[in-house]
């Protein structure tokens, strides 16, 4: 299935301002204004001006909370956002409460997996679809994990719905979907009335634990798509078949 | 969600004719008539005559097969189907391969149990449903296990789709659905567009162990609809409200 773009001048829009731009971008005034964000619940909140405001919308990390505040936008970031600033593109210091100390990499990673069991699994797919430069949204209102776009969501609507799941792993740690014919089906037939494709990523952890973050570069991502096969449209429509392959 | 009839002849047709009329004919047809049916892989094969091809589509019993007999016509019965109908109506019997000795009930349940591990829970399931005369079809469309019609589906679209839980068992006996917050929203956003509602029956094993069919008896059965709640919808609407407490 190919981008549904919401128009051409929003495609044309797209392809004039790619993603990774806008992304280093935000990376380089956060890291000159040394932001700090403050770890409230499952989410950060950032105060940030004009300029960051922008910059974060464009790169749709967080919602914008509205306050009384006139001069400061808050932002809310889920923990992946978050630690993904502070972890991955290191332009965001994160602190907890009334410590002014930014907490580091090992205290906030045990902080989110107290926060969410799978925080791990979750986290190492956010990141290596942000890293590939696709926007990741929550796909909680599609049953799935995450929705990801190729641009930004007010010019291209989600291509894919993504479901996180952990390769020959039956833990607790693990995403207990796609286990039954009946959850695959319900999945399927909804990805497919979204006009999204359902993206399997399966975490390998080779056998590394969840200690510290550094754990991350040892596991692998296998990505998997899955698609109802229809006999019918596969035999008599070519450009099916043929827009599926590029 | 009240039923959604397939217009007003629909509904008075039905009224006229309840389901639990035409099962007992069916019923008293097919002990007449000594019926025998085959079992093969997962289902339960059977040739009857004209008569009692009219009942058992009425019923909702298996699916007709197209064969080149001209005076039997061939149904295909699910393994609840065969085992409802030998079980609990006591109208059939089943044979296996080339022995002209029907099974019993409990060469019939073990045979059923090593084809399916969840046999007993669907089992039980199906004949709770079936004994307050609802009509009940597969829910693979729906990614569901059934669906429950309050006639025939000629006359009004599905009601309900069923989902079968175990109460308190992680065995692999138990159907792994609704764990996740994930497949809660892809199951209930599918039921939503395709105007069901989620009935979830939640079979408590009472610790009975499944090595015959005595043990359905101490099976209890809990039965629990699954709706989102929309607060603006419940707030200003009231006849939703309304209707949805009929």
């Amino acid at each position: 299935m190919l981008p549904r773009w919401k128009g051409k001048a929003a495609k044309a829009k797209a392809f004039a301002d790619p993603m990774s731009k806008i992304v280093s971008e935000l990376q380089s005034s956060l890291v000159q204004s040394e932001a700090h964000a403050l770890l409230s619940g499952c989410s950060a909140l950032l105060a940030v001006e004009s300029e960051q405001t922008d910059l974060l919308n464009r790169a749709c990390f967080g919602r914008a909370i509205a306050t009384t505040e006139k001069e400061k936008q808050w932002f809310q970031l889920s923990m992946e956002e978050a630690f993904y600033l502070c972890h991955s593109l290191k332009c965001l210091k994160i602190k907890v409460g009334e410590d002014n100390c930014p907490k580091n990499d090992e205290e906030l990673w045990d902080y989110m997996k107290s926060k969410k069991e799978k925080f791990p699994l979750f986290y190492k797919a956010y990141s290596h679809l942000r890293n590939k430069n696709w926007v990741v949204r929550s796909g909680s209102q599609y049953g799935v994990d995450f929705v990801a776009y190729c641009h930004h969501p007010s010019l291209v609507h989600s291509q894919y719905a993504v479901l996180v799941l952990s390769e020959g792993d039956d833990g607790d740690n693990a995403n207990q979907r796609l286990r039954e014919w009946s959850d695959i089906h319900c999945t399927i037939r909804l990805c497919g009335s979204v006009a999204k494709t359902l993206l399997v990523l399966n975490i390998n952890k080779n056998g590394q634990v969840t200690v510290s973050p550094s754990c991350l570069e040892g596991y692998a991502v296998e990505e998997r798509t899955i698609m109802r096969w229809s006999p019918q449209q596969c035999r008599e429509d070519q450009t099916v078949v043929e827009n599926g392959i590029k």
